[in-house]
């Protein structure tokens, strides 16, 4: 429908059920509003003063081990904690519960200097490998009904310290986002025994227009519902339920796409391109979840520049998300990117 | 119940139907992150440079009349405009369909150096009767179900002119935040033939603790479910569905606690405290909308000090709204605070 090419419309959003405005007219709107401080790449691979590198002692107190790959331990200021004790309030028209959880952070690399792209396919997979153990293990403990991987990437993105790391946070509740999601996903599965997601990417893989790479397990593409302006997807062309159950081809395939997607992220503004990416699957609330299929995004702030991001804000918090550039134009810029980092080059 | 004070713990949004996740242990966190740039006052009642001073010539070519009170145009660079052909995607999974609408400018105050808190009440008033008069006759459009009024103040929340102004977004559909609200108010409407918010003030008035200004037709708090962490709400205590309906003494009313509760943001970190702030009130669908109780609130960035914000980012997209102070906490700062403007004793 090229009508949508140009034209104001709103496009539903099949996992979450929701609505995002788009406005493709728009992107000559003129910037006179903040910028960021331009990226400065690091050369250090060892950082004395950060308390995630090798051998340094951190912000709690303890030390960490002369790790040689990825390396998890308990967040030193955990929002979630094990030992919370349990209650309700229960007044009227307040309403609130106890929450019990485990965070915990998972540095990918010894070394200070790098970031997923920059790091070997090999060394992704030791990420994915560690993801696969703590999502079993947290998943297993009796309190533990949902587990979050996610990363947050560079200071836009409040990220605080630039050593490579990620985060879980593992938790009694099943939270929105996910609840939402595995509504959708069950009134699909129960209607048509298929998995949503197995049939939206093969019905994206026909039209192509918002693929970005497509390998022989995976896909990443712009989902035809994105709300940032690079938003992506990572899905697994098997109906897969969690991370822990793909086999080894699938996994190699997995960091090969991670790899080749934040490359491409760097290279569309050269920078090192901030991000919020998250992986969403089954909670392990011990139900089947055969409606499952999981997938990780990524929501990448940045809009026109390395410098000038999209501010989801007044109209945004208030009413619908809003978008300029489509979900197509933005898969055919990173789609025609270079598989090569252009640090690199 | 006090082990909330300290415990982490999920609270239920009665508007919205959505939970926050509170971690009252983890302020204690040290911030090594990124700091915004602290706030420069502005001096210069007029800028030749800036667009929406009276007399100069906009970004799209026209020019402001010397306009002396609260004025509106439309904005050169609408993400809605009123000609959009009509259209639908209905391709399977992909769901997509046309939208119009219109956006317009209200420039608060022609001094190009005030924000509200600087303001005189009455012309703040003058505000609050424009946004009257767009609100009656936006709605009256054959094609606007839903009018948004909003403001996004200072560069962090994507505010890209520092002359006082927000901004009004009509449309076809109803957005999805306010059908969230809409869907809660009807069925507390249906159940018990009162306005739940009526019911939620009432409730918060007896128990105080969130309270921060009280005045005969208004009340500001910090809402039970705030997520922003000094997120407040301003409720009419007269169930009063849209802000056309108010009567003289409430319109005072409302511009002096708008004033009164802007001063005290400002004062919280001596500095232009940003923020979004927007209007929710019954749709212009013509329908009765009995449910509907119309209501300011205030979303603001910052966490610790002038230039430390909160980020809403990996966990809070993947999973839930997250926020380390209570209600409780900072209903209380806020309350404690001087009604007269740092820049001013
Ligand atoms: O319209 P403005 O002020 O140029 O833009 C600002 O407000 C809009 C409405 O909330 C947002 O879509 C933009 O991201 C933001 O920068
Ligand atoms: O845990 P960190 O990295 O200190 O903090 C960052 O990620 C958290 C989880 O998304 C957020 O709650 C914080 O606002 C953000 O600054």
């Amino acid at each position: 429908n090229t009508v949508f090419n140009e034209n104001p419309h709103r496009r539903y959003n099949i996992l979450t059920g929701e609505w995002v405005l788009v406005s493709p007219h728009r992107t000559k709107r003129p910037w006179q509003g903040k910028v960021e401080k331009p990226f400065i790449p690091l050369t250090a691979t060892y950082d004395k003063n950060c308390y995630l590198c090798p051998t340094n002692t951190r912000m709690g107190g303890g030390q960490n081990p002369d790790y040689k790959s990825a390396y998890s331990f308990v967040n030193d200021f955990s929002a979630l904690l094990s030992d919370t004790p349990s209650g309700t309030v229960d007044d009227n028209l307040l309403q609130a519960k106890s929450e019990r959880g485990l965070c915990k952070v998972i540095c990918f690399s010894p070394n200070h200097s790098l970031t997923l792209p920059l790091m070997e396919e090999n060394d992704i997979e030791a990420v994915i490998s560690l993801w696969q153990k703590e999502y079993t293990e947290l998943g297993n403990l009796s309190y533990v009904n949902h587990v979050q991987i996610f990363e947050n990437k560079g200071d836009t993105m409040g990220c605080s310290n630039p050593h490579p790391h990620g985060q879980i946070w593992a938790q009694e509740s099943i939270p929105q986002e996910i609840a939402k999601k595995s509504k959708n996903l069950s009134d699909y599965w129960n209607k048509n025994k298929k998995s949503l997601l197995l049939s939206y990417i093969e019905q994206e893989l026909k039209l192509k227009e918002r693929i970005v790479i497509e390998n022989e397990h995976f896909v990443a593409l712009v989902p035809f519902w994105a709300i940032w302006p690079y938003e992506t997807m990572i899905v697994p062309k098997r109906h897969i339920k969690n991370i822990a159950l793909m086999n080894n081809a699938e996994k190699t395939d997995f960091s090969k796409t991670i790899k080749e997607l934040t490359i491409k992220y760097d290279n569309l503004f050269s920078t090192s391109f901030p991000y919020s990416a998250g992986i969403h699957q089954a909670p392990t609330d011990n139900e089947a979840h055969e409606e499952w299929h999981f997938h990780m995004s990524f929501y990448p702030p940045l809009l026109r520049s390395a410098t000038v991001k999209k501010f989801m804000v007044g109209y945004e918090m208030f009413a619908d998300a809003q978008r300029d550039i489509t979900a197509e134009q933005a898969a055919k810029s990173l789609r025609e990117l270079d598989r090569v980092h252009y640090s690199k080059r």
